[in-house]
């Protein structure tokens, strides 16, 4: 195998550990297993992360940018805030399914990891995805369109946590989708609205 | 130690294995490690317990027992469905630092688990706490507190996947409680009374 220009190998270094850590969970992965997974040494490996834990933050940043590129770049030509969020919803499935993996890393990460690194690129993340849905409901409230007494971050967290409740149970229990995130949706639309 | 009666050792070895598996993960958690902990040899605890899955099975079946015996006797004195809906929320929070080994056990082992018993298992637990909060909503929806017009599974999720969210963010990420149980509930509440 001819050698990957750097930029190349963390790319593909990057997806073997999603991999990894997807099927063995944060805690259980090793670099040793990455390394061979992806056909090089630790040695070579650790040129590009200096450790399991500067992966994981690798692979979070990376999900979290794709997430909101993603979700911008979908609510672009969107009308009005509800019509963004439905945007959303419509595409998550799908989105799920394409970053399955980065799913259950982050979600095993945040079941099990204690390391204090971990936790702080997660409490990043799910900063970033609640301002992204803050901004939306904060938009709705000044067009009119959600109703004004209510603190934004309650709505935003309840569309985070449908987020986190479908992934964590469609993901992993097989013919298990008890409610589609379009009804979901509807259902807390309908509460901003009042 | 003298002997422990086998339905005292049993609770022993199933309290002993939350903690292993909420440690480690489902996943890399062994019966070696459940063994030593408890102070007893492997052989001991195959007596009571097969395999790693007949203890995660019996812990997730002991869970939900628990928190559904627990909400019944909460809500057995309330009068309307929203005011049951309340009272769970406002107990949520410190039902969840009780139970707080069993919940990491279970969410851990949804992330990474791909077991086929243990995957059962798990789906019955959710049908059970579905079924528990559908049979509030229909209630509420035959007595007019709730409107008519929505598919009492949609609200249930939403209390379930609030449940899936918050337990995942706060018990794990410190100091990150970004929004609390009883206002995430309100505005539910609201959405079922459109």
């Amino acid at each position: 195998m001819r050698r990957l220009k750097a930029a190349k190998r963390r790319e593909q270094l990057l997806s073997v550990a999603t991999k990894v850590f997807a099927r063995f969970g944060y805690e259980a992965a090793t670099t040793h297993a990455i390394a061979e997974a992806a056909g090089i040494t630790e040695p070579i490996l650790y040129r590009h992360f200096k450790s399991k834990q500067d992966l994981f933050i690798a692979i979070t940043k990376q999900m979290s940018q794709q997430t909101l590129d993603h979700w911008r770049e979908l609510i672009g030509r969107a009308g009005e805030a509800s019509e963004k969020v439905r945007l959303i919803a419509r595409e998550f499935p799908e989105h799920l399914r394409r970053l399955a993996d980065a799913y259950r890393v982050i979600h095993g990460a945040l079941a099990t990891a204690r390391d204090r690194r971990v936790q702080a690129v997660l409490r990043e993340h799910y900063l970033q995805i609640e301002e992204f849905f803050v901004s939306i409901v904060r938009e709705g409230q000044a067009s009119g369109v959600f109703r004004k007494d209510m603190d934004p971050q309650v709505p935003a967290w309840e569309l985070i946590n449908l987020g986190i409740g479908y992934a964590m149970v469609v993901l992993n229990l097989s013919k298990f989708e008890r409610f589609s995130v379009p009804d979901a949706v509807e259902f807390v639309l309908k509460g901003m609205k009042g």
